[in-house]
């Protein structure tokens, strides 16, 4: 009987492992260095922290039992909510404005396929406590300089930015009840997916007799601020309806030019975002080719804390996953020689000195240094090979020399060249005499 | 309505994720310097994995659910049985030896109590395809390393070391069958948590007949191999049924001491582990003072990777808990200052040089700098005590003579001094200007 990985989720033998934590630990860096601090919670949730959000229709997307005590769980599909839940709990102790990251392992139960699987990573950036444009251009700014930092230029990779107020604006002005926009925004954030022809259809069934599409396509073309403006003057809709929105996102702009990003930015009506937790401004990140899913995704939320118990704090952050991050990264060449070799490799070489082999390697493993040897007592050119094949920088030869006045031979492996050093002195300070390897 | 984290389970709000990243940071940089490489497993195996090892009891102890597909899920308890499977899926493929290590997210669906969550983290170190008990030697040493590098000396905790071949040894030479070994060796492991004379009624009611306790108990109580030996000859057993284990266990010690962690460790076999794939060599770690639960546990499990259908290949590990490994580093008091400040907090002195403020941030922070700055346009002194409360170690202060001259200072928050710095030259080379931050 042999086994699987579970269908739809990732095993990481070391070389995949390589990979995920180059993700992980940039993501990490990146996010310290803008002053977040980092925190994490169960793999589980009670149930009801999902469908209190979004209802029953949520269940069958996750991953969910019933525990020993009759308690309905779920493993976290996100989580948003579980931040908001966290915050909302100590939310008079907490200093503000929290800026927080996470980078969980989340599952969802969907169906594989390409760029989506059944459980991934997802890095999170929030900043909860500032209603103004700067927090939200803080964020971008946060994704953009990882972005460029795992060698994602402007080229590669573009920020549209869009507001969920602006779309609202538009249907209330076209006259669409408010009761509607939920509806109409879920199926505008479908566009993506959907061929324009199809598009065209299914709004004219739901919604074409309260907004005709010519106009609100015309609208969602709009490629920047301004023309937005006046194409919104051109089909009759009144300004009032815009100026909160539109004042944020110049404002938004000016401090992305002052973060120094705008170039990795867009304005683009088309990103909707499909939580129905939005309340502002909301972006996405996708490769310029466009052939692969969105990079990442987040927006304002300042209504979520409230609704977990909480009270009406501004919020807003960002979530980027793993997968496709890696696939876009891997086709762009970026995950070249991740695995890391090792500093020393220490071998005997001849009969009765393994014993020093085990002390050497102990002492450089206490100091810090990366050090392995062989378990077979073999030849010194198996060791040596040995050596190669796990990428040691440094091949120290403990022989006869050892025996007779503590002499080891240091041989580097990538010039080839051998030298004798004292081995007390190379024990005492391993860096001194590793410091060809960067050890 | 409010929410909680589900019972038994932890949030890691950033001061306890602070405690928790340093212990994983830890395990890692100790793992990696002993030749290991890291995997990682999806937090879900098909519930068969844990069943045909240890039979449909284990259920009740699993989190599991069954998915859309009809397929039944747990999420992985301990991750022995997926390193067994991963290795299976390549055995062929795989370099020998392989020497993995993993910290794996765990849930257990038991009662919480003291030191025992339903969700933990777990080192795991595993060397597998090799038979020589330098292996075992070697998963103790990194063990020990890690223990001395976390502040706990051989005064504060001991590595009792055993071998279940011993404990079969002993039951066989009474004349025990092979066939209830198992049953014995897990009624001796609760040994640790019943009082002697319960212990010893029911020892008496369950295997008396065939073992008496009294040569037992002394055959347990040998603080040496010699002194094993010496008993085992007084109560009539036969050396022949010891001398394998007995001559590794000899062999074991010698590669103890070579590797320098001797003093850490101590022969005592009334260490059985409770799982029933261990087949030789078996150690735990514990608080000297007796106070808290094992910290660790590992063993020889030579059997496991054919029972998940992969071929029969030796091999040894152990596991590592974080929950009682941090209670214990916070009763001694080594979980101190955890936490790290920031680098820089950026302030403006004056009104209409928040762009500035930004430009400097950004710059900053692409350097690799942890910059902070306030939200809120604020008196100086406000914005020095919020950057005094997070922690900065300098203050950049952005006014008058930035506008004019591009002229910075910067306030060392230590010593209370102030310079001057041109900007330019900071955001050049950040790193030289700060480096009494050891930034």
């Amino acid at each position: 009987m042999k086994f699987q990985a579970v269908k739809g989720m990732r095993d990481f033998y070391p070389e995949d492992m390589a990979v995920l934590n180059w993700i992980l630990s940039g993501w990490r860096r990146v996010s310290l260095r803008h002053g977040f601090q980092e925190f994490d919670s169960p793999i589980l949730e009670y149930l009801d922290l999902y469908t209190l959000k979004s209802g029953e229709g949520i269940v069958s997307e996750l991953f969910h039992l019933t525990d020993r005590g009759g308690r309905d769980l779920a493993i976290r599909p996100e989580v948003t909510p579980t931040l908001a839940r966290m915050v909302a709990a100590r939310a008079n102790a907490l200093p503000r404005p929290i800026k927080w990251f996470c980078m969980p392992r989340l599952c969802r139960a969907e169906k594989p396929q390409r760029g989506r699987g059944r459980e991934f990573f997802q890095w999170n950036i929030d900043i909860i406590g500032v209603d103004d444009p700067v927090a939200d251009a803080e964020c971008i700014f946060v994704a953009a300089d990882y972005l460029r930092e795992a060698g994602l230029t402007a080229r590669d990779v573009v920020i549209p930015i869009s507001d969920r107020r602006l779309h609202k604006g538009i249907l209330r002005g076209f006259g669409l009840g408010d009761d509607r926009h939920e509806k109409a925004l879920a199926l505008l954030d479908k566009a993506e997916n959907v061929d324009p022809g199809r598009m065209h259809q299914m709004w004219d069934e739901a919604f074409g007799a309260a907004v005709p599409f010519a106009p609100l396509g015309r609208l969602l073309a709009a490629e920047s601020i301004d023309e937005f403006v006046a194409i919104a003057s051109q089909v009759g809709l009144t300004p009032d309806s815009f100026e909160g929105p539109v004042a944020d996102l110049r404002q938004l702009w000016s401090y992305l030019d002052q973060f120094g990003i705008a170039d990795y930015c867009r304005f683009d009506l088309h990103v909707v975002r499909g939580l129905a937790y939005y309340t502002g401004i909301v972006f996405e990140i996708h490769d310029r080719r466009g052939q692969l899913r969105a990079i990442a995704g987040g927006g304002r939320y300042d209504n979520l804390l409230q609704l977990v118990g909480g009270p009406a704090i501004a919020a807003v952050g960002f979530g980027m996953g793993d997968i496709v991050l890696a696939e876009l990264l891997k086709d762009l060449g970026r995950l070249q020689g991740l695995s890391t070799g090792l500093d020393v490799y220490v071998v005997d070489a001849e009969d009765g000195l393994f014993a020093d082999v085990l002390k050497i390697v102990a002492a450089l493993r206490r100091a810090g240094v990366v050090a392995e040897f062989s378990y077979k007592r073999q030849s010194l050119g198996k060791q040596i090979k040995s050596a190669s094949q796990r990428g040691a920088r440094f091949v120290l030869i403990v022989g006869q020399k050892h025996r007779q006045q503590r002499v080891v031979d240091i041989k580097d492996m990538q010039s080839g060249q051998q030298r004798e050093v004292p081995a007390d002195d190379l024990l005492a300070r391993p860096q001194e005499f590793l410091v060809a390897a960067g050890v």
